[in-house]
C-alpha cells in the first residue's frame, strides 16, 4: 500500500470528473515533483476562483461582479438571450464568437424521472426578465440535444410563446468534419428534416 | 472570456498530466460546485501529501518515513532486490502482491540522446547496496519494454554480473486478456522466444 498522505492524495483526486485510479496516480506524481511555486499556485489559483466567484443575480451565469459583464455590457445586443441548462455552456457558446445577445442559465434540465421540475430550474426569473425588459425579442433556446434538453426546450417553447416572444432552437444536424457513414441515423434523420437551400 | 479566476484555475489545472482543455474546464466546474469542505480536503490533502513524503535514503521509493517501510520491514525478502524506474513503478509491482523482494528506484532510464547517464541515475547507491548486504543473490530488472528500458536494464545487467549476483529480468509475451490478433509483431516475436513448457 502506498504511504498514507499519498492514499488520501490520491482519493481526492479520483473524486474528480473524469479522473480514474490511473489518471489520479499520475496527477499525484507530478504534483509531488512539481516545484513547491508551482504547486502552491495551483491551491491558491483553487482557493481564488472559490472566493471570487460568484452567480450573476440576472442571468445565473458564472461571475465576479453582479451583474456580470455580459448582462452590463451595453454592446450586447439587448434583443436576444439564449437559454442554456449549466454555466459552461455560456463559456462555449461565447468561444464561438457567433452570439452577441445575452444568457440565461437554467441550472439543468427537466428530468421529471429525478424530480426536477420547473421550479427547480431559474424559468420564474427567465420570465420576470422578460417582464421586466419587454425590448427581449427572441429567445434562442441553447439546451442539450438529448433527451432531457429537448423536455425543457419545448416546454420553455409553450411558456414565451405564450409572452408573445419569437423563440428559436439551436439547429440540428451533422457536426462539422465527420463523415455521414458514421453519423447515428437519429441525427441523419434531425438533418435531412432540416436540409436548407444552398 | 470567462472571469479572470476562473481563468486562472484553467491555467493551472491544464498543467496536469492528461489534463487538455475540456476536462480542465469540466474539473474546474466541478471544484466550484462542491462544498467548501470537499474543495479544502484537496487542498489540504495536497499539501500534507507535499509536507510528509519524501524519497527513501536507501531504496529511493517514495515514503513517509527514513528508510521506508519496505526497506524496514523484516518480513521482506532480503535476499531479492527490482529495479525500477520510478516512485509510481513501486506501487505497480506492490499491487501484484507477488513481489516480496525489496526494491531500488534508478530515478529513470538511461537516455544518451537526452544526455540521461548512469550517474544521473540512482546506480551507485545500487551498487553500494549490494557491497554493503552481500544477502542480495538476485536483482529482477524491472525496467520499462522499451527501448530506454531496454538498454539501461543490459547496461545494469552487465555491472551486476560483474559482482557475481543472479540478474532476471521481467518477462516479455503476451498481455494477459489480448487477442493474437492485435498483438504487435516485436511483442509477438519475444513471446515466442520466451516460450514455455506447459
Amino acid at each position: 500500500m502506498p504511504p498514507a498522505s499519498f492514499a488520501r492524495l490520491l482519493v481526492e483526486l479520483e473524486r474528480l470528473p473524469g479522473i480514474g485510479p490511473k489518471s489520479a496516480r499520475r496527477i499525484a506524481h507530478h504534483l509531488l515533483a512539481v516545484s513547491a511555486e508551482e504547486s502552491e499556485r495551483l491551491v491558491s489559483a483553487l482557493q481564488s476562483a472559490r472566493a471570487n466567484l460568484s452567480f450573476c443575480s440576472v442571468c445565473h451565469a458564472m461571475t465576479e461582479t453582479d451583474p456580470c459583464e455580459i448582462c452590463t455590457d451595453p454592446a450586447r445586443d439587448e434583443h436576444l438571450i439564449a437559454v442554456v441548462e449549466n454555466p459552461p455552456d455560456v463559456e462555449v457558446l461565447e468561444r464561438t464568437r457567433e452570439f452577441r445577445g445575452r444568457y440565461h442559465v437554467l441550472g439543468g434540465a427537466l428530468a421529471p424521472l429525478r424530480g426536477i421540475g420547473p421550479d427547480d430550474l431559474s424559468v420564474g426569473s427567465l420570465l420576470e426578465r422578460l417582464r421586466d425588459a419587454p425590448v427581449v425579442t427572441e429567445v434562442v433556446i441553447a439546451t442539450n440535444p438529448n433527451v432531457e434538453g429537448e423536455a425543457t426546450a419545448l416546454y420553455l417553447a409553450k411558456k414565451l410563446k405564450e409572452r408573445g416572444v419569437r423563440v428559436t432552437r439551436l439547429a440540428f444536424g451533422l457536426p462539422v468534419g465527420a463523415a455521414l457513414e458514421y453519423a447515428d441515423d437519429i441525427t441523419l434523420a434531425r438533418s435531412l428534416a432540416g436540409r436548407r437551400e444552398i
